[in-house]
């Protein structure tokens, strides 16, 4: 029998917690499936007090991840600690110490990933991290290994299974943002504190970490467009649904000729047939495309201690298969240190939508249209139609400031540079028939033809 | 400079010529990303003149293919013949002489899998074959790699593309079947001769493959229930429409308590808002359903020179990882020679629906009630309808044989067993009123309960 690959787990809270148990559940299974036995070794937590869904032996527990880091009986540390210190510097302990690291932390990889990286090719140990995107969905092996022979170019995922939620009830239950976040976090889908989330700084990482590997340049969370889903009401989405859109936080990545890198999440409207809009709740879906594949579409759990530790473990079962000593080939895609894009590029989008809140009168609807010729912005389509406050006040305090009836505009702009439509809206914000405190929104669109065309590559 | 990975291709068809086309065309980042270079070193096929859209060196092409099984040089046999023999002879020659082989061929693994992956590792090498199962989805290193900690229970895909083609052209462009073949023949998606596919063939050969991996058992072709989609009419695609369903060409796997496994390919009613009733026109789709993961839901093009190429190569790259010599732990998953299941059951469905064409006399409905009540097959809902014919001569010969307005009977039953719907049918058969020559269609259906559960797992 072959010497066992001994854990030494790093965080004992809910992903944890879920893989113990799957470690435990599929014991049969993976005594059968692994070259080497998985024991599980340490597990350090500093709160080993407080009540977990399961038991583990005391003697294996302690409250000084030193303890793992140090012991050279363990040959992998999964880091299941998450933020970024010092998460960070157990990962660098570990590598430093000659062992595999499995991780599912995304934010010490958009952050740090490519030192780290770097280091584990240097003591030719694996730095793992199936679960730092994509949840149970295997989008770092597909892409690293799986589409290895491809030429990335793109990938627009939904990373976030929260702010997904969050969407989803608003535009399926009808609820205002505020209720379907508090929703989402009665549900445990979302922190007390939802920054993170909201803000897309979590997919933020996730795409940075996409983006690095599939275009094997140095992007980080820093180098990542960011835009958050708190400005969105149910009046916003059910106006969107009303044009035939769905409106989903998108990450997307993209590379053009010369090393030009777009890399952004914001919400988007997407055609209501598009793949990514029919992936709701907390599911996480991603398109990858790149030649000579074309496409493919991946659609799973994005969250969750059960879907985690499924890629957690996958990790853990891919360095089963090397003997201890045994020399490592580097990884096929890495993250890069150092290699910055040439150019960083504006996200590409197929136009925007704009929608605007007036107080009426006849003018409005052409002066929209002045402002945005003035700006260089091309009209596919502009209407006015009555507004009134059908939602509930915790959606809008606004009360009307003229005698004319107020009304929602709604605009399909041609192709344009974000700039130009920034611009535009700043003039739109000042001008005086405005409802005052209401918020004008420019969302980009993806349209039928940005969906994969697969169809032509088979 | 490590020495290169050799590569020894035989079968320089559309498949060969995508894959030395790829190699070309992403030589740089191929380089880049493989721990030992690509080598393309020797193309063997029985005729060198027909053109080709890749040219090779006439140095490298031989018509012999013992010339790349014999030599020495050669690390890796690319095998693109396609059909059993001397396919099979091919890939068991080169394990034999201690070489890796990369094959897309389906139907050799799914006869003759089992032994073949013992041969590979009593000789220590790789027999790899992302391209035999969807194309250009990695679903096979998805299952044996990054699932292997799951417990797989449930394995549903649309796995051939021509046959989906088929059924999207009839459901969305109103052709018959005769004409979407004729179709699918023009573009190319299938073949002169498409027994293969339309009889199932194809798509049993492929759900053996998966059912054996995810299983662990020794789940061969013949083990595969089978139903064709020949004899589906664009009338019954279109009454199955206005029940909310689509009709697709589902493999299915399914593995209950003691082994008790069912693998079966029949056209399947999906509730139109299934995830796999989405894949339309030649995509393939599959959900893999396990613990502790949930499920997953992958899409892309299931065939096609590029998508195969990206598949092929994928297993090229991994194996440029190994040093000549090193020793090989055994894949994760691998298929079984003689571990048969326990018992083999019958593929599960949430009820069938019926669509049985009667003279329409006032006794028919109550008839097929009473009928389908001594077989013991609950009914849910039976409706009765009139039917004209409004489609083109060649989907239907029939003449009406009585005075009576002949109609159309709809039957959703309750979960039951195959075996008493298929008495039922066979007693419907034979009634007075049924319309002579018409066939009497029994579909399973897998209704939303059999949506994967994914948000109750994460």
């Amino acid at each position: 029998m072959a010497r066992p690959l001994r854990i030494g787990l790093i965080g004992f809270g809910n992903i944890g917690s879920g893989v113990i148990q799957a470690l435990r559940d599929n014991r049969d299974l993976l005594d059968a499936r692994c070259p080497r036995p998985l024991e599980l070794f340490r597990v350090a937590d500093i709160d080993l007090e407080r009540p977990r869904p399961v038991e583990v032996d005391r003697s294996l527990l302690t409250t000084d991840a030193e303890a793992v880091l140090r012991d050279p009986e363990i040959d992998v540390v999964v880091e299941l600690v998450g933020g970024l210190e010092p998460a960070r510097s157990f990962v660098e302990q570990a590598l430093r110490a000659g062992k595999h690291v499995v991780t599912a932390n995304k934010m010490v990889l958009a952050h740090h990933g490519a030192e780290l990286l770097a280091l584990a090719q240097e003591k030719r140990v694996r730095l793992l991290f199936e679960a730092a995107v994509g949840g149970g969905i295997p989008v770092i092996r597909v892409l690293t290994e799986c589409l290895a022979a491809n030429r990335i170019t793109r990938i627009a995922g939904i990373l976030n299974g929260t702010c997904n939620y969050i969407l989803t009830q608003m535009t399926a239950a009808g609820m205002s943002f505020d209720k379907a976040l508090a929703d989402a976090q009665m549900h445990g889908y979302a922190e007390p504190d939802p920054t993170a989330d909201i803000e897309s700084i979590d997919a933020a990482n996730k795409i940075a970490i996409l983006a690095s590997l599939a275009f094997g340049l140095d992007i980080r969370h820093d180098d990542v467009h960011r835009e958050g889903i708190a400005e969105l009401t149910l009046e916003d989405l059910k106006a969107a649904e009303a044009d035939g859109y769905v409106v989903k936080q998108l990450a997307v990545a993209e590379i053009e000729e010369e090393e030009q890198v777009a890399v952004g999440v914001r919400p988007t409207l997407l055609w209501k047939d598009h793949p990514l809009a029919t992936v709701g709740d907390v599911l996480n879906g991603i398109i990858i495309e790149g030649q000579p594949i074309g496409a493919i579409f991946l659609v799973g759990p994005g969250a969750g201690p059960q879907a985690t530790a499924s890629a957690v473990l996958s990790d853990v079962i891919a360095l089963s298969a090397f003997e201890n000593g045994q020399s490592l080939a580097p990884p096929f895609l890495t993250m890069p240190v150092a290699r910055k894009p040439q150019k960083r590029a504006e996200c590409a989008c197929d136009g925007y939508w704009l929608r605007i809140l007036s107080d009426g009168n006849d003018q409005t609807l052409g002066d929209v249209a002045r402002i945005l010729a003035t700006h260089h912005v091309s009209v596919e389509r502009i209407s006015k139609e009555p507004w009134e406050l059908q939602i509930t006040p915790d959606a809008w305090q606004w009360k009307p400031v003229s005698a004319y009836n107020p009304c929602a505009i709604r605009v399909h702009t041609g192709e344009i540079s974000e700039r130009h439509i920034r611009e535009a809206i700043r003039e739109i914000d000042n001008a005086r028939w405005r409802v005052p405190e209401s918020v004008t929104l420019a969302l980009p669109r993806h349209e039928s033809t940005r969906v994969p065309n697969w169809l032509s590559e088979t």
